[in-house]
């Protein structure tokens, strides 16, 4: 057995975390290059695609969302205006510190938990093992993924211990 | 608390379908394009990643290893030797067919089974709990993310929901 808040607050802190170091990686290699910033903060894979700022909105979104829902706790409201490298690295630790400030217990119970997701055109209800299995963690690991895409796209040198991070 | 079986076995099942209907998707559009099938196979987003392929090798690679090894099975041999859409479906459809062997009462206790992954120069050691946490699942979502990834960069209509799998 798992507890819940093993599945879900480790591992979206990690993953934050080296999403971060990613990001770190590729405002080093635009200053490289002498690129603009916004060049690599605005890529993306297809025109109708998010670009890599969205990326991290959302991958932040998701675990935000995740650690309160489960938590019963209200969820940090955003304001989604970030523009830079700097700024998106504070919406990252924000959000980090947000995850640690959840106390195991606040989740013991939680796979039971109704969660629901209010989607533009409709509501999505699940317990809350299968909001973490079937929503979150694949949401969170798509949008990370889709980050270190559009920068290895790019040519930021990434592997994929990047993507997760040191072994230890 | 979940079970192992729960935070494992369904996720896998469920992201193999998905990727099984997202290469359905990609082969539909080469035809419509009158693309030949092997320019999307070999797709790959930056010249030193992998191509579609590999992609979609890797993640049941990942996925037949990770019920074999917490359920202490045998790992089904593959001969990593598929060159067309069909021979990649056969290839997601006997992962699954595993995946539905393995029974619930194979992985409880799983979580402290100590297991070993035999890296190029290296053996990396964890807790099932950890090689499920920190490997198996960021190493799926990451590879068929990517695989979504190439076929989205080369115009193949999908969406997240596609990705995500149908709401239930």
């Amino acid at each position: 057995m798992l507890s819940i808040y093993d599945a879900t607050i480790p591992p979206l802190k990690r993953i934050l975390t080296n999403l971060s170091a990613i990001l770190k990686k590729a405002e080093a290699y635009a200053d490289t290059k002498k690129v603009e910033h916004h060049v690599l903060l605005n890529a993306r894979l297809f025109v109708d695609m998010y670009p890599l700022t969205r990326q991290v909105q959302i991958a932040t979104d998701m675990s935000k969302g995740a650690a309160a829902r489960l938590a019963g706790a209200e969820i940090p409201k955003y304001e989604d205006n970030e523009t830079t490298f700097a700024e998106l690295q504070a919406r990252l630790a924000k959000t980090i510190v947000f995850l640690d400030s959840i106390k195991p217990e606040q989740l013991v119970g939680s796979e039971t938990r109704e969660i629901t997701i209010a989607l533009r055109n409709t509501d999505l209800k699940f317990s809350g093992q299968d909001y973490l299995l079937k929503w979150v963690i694949p949401n969170v690991y798509f949008h990370v993924t889709t980050a270190y895409n559009i920068l290895r796209h790019n040519g930021v040198e990434l592997g994929k211990q990047d993507f997760l991070g040191p072994r230890n």
